[in-house]
């Protein structure tokens, strides 16, 4: 059991769940990112300032949203996450893969990809 | 450095190395594929089979595919991959996380995510 590893991924958790389902967004830059923020989400910009504005926006259009952890792998600098998007209850929701690496104990970099969940599938497993 | 982690990274790229770029799902199953196969694409079925028939899908109506792989985080038995997948040459392609799951030695269970690349971004630094 690496400690390194073990912290990294506890901030990544603390950082998402403060952020997307207490809806603290503001608590949870300025617990857990680094000196700067770079963004590789499309729909988002560089920086603190450009997190909170993507997370009040979301959560304000999704009131009902929810963010459930399903795995995670942590390496070196990086953490994966693999989660389950609810934008409100009863929806199918999104499956969502986020990495995010760390440098001196804070968040600094942010890639993601996320998909709807389909109707049906072809297997019986679910997407997690 | 953990050898384990080390093999098993090797083994994950080798897999759709083989399978996606070479177009050799069969040796790529044989080789590398456990027992079993527990499959979470909603668009793929459970097994070896089930596999090599969605690869050759795949890649035979897509000729000009290809696979990049962008970064390779492992840790216990988990292997997470983030990757570009082109469809043809001057496709902007689609953003995919993976997440295999390695037991005694070989692959038995895979998660995926896939998002299309956006034509224009809130960031100038790529999806990777």
């Amino acid at each position: 059991m690496n400690n390194q590893l073990q912290s990294n991924k506890k901030m990544v958790r603390e950082f998402y769940h403060l952020s997307l389902n207490l809806r603290k967004p503001e608590e949870a830059v300025a617990k857990y990112l680094g000196p700067y923020y770079r963004q590789h989400n499309p729909g988002a910009g560089d920086g603190p300032e450009a997190f909170i504005g993507f997370v009040k926006g979301f959560t304000a259009a999704f009131p009902g949203l929810s963010f459930d952890f399903k795995r995670i792998i942590a390496e070196g600098d990086l953490v994966a996450v693999h989660s389950h998007l609810v934008r409100q209850p009863g929806d199918r929701g999104v499956a969502v893969m986020d990495i995010f690496r760390v440098e001196k104990g804070k968040i600094v970099e942010h890639w993601d990809v996320l998909q709807e969940i389909p109707e049906s599938a072809a297997n019986t497993n679910t997407m997690f």
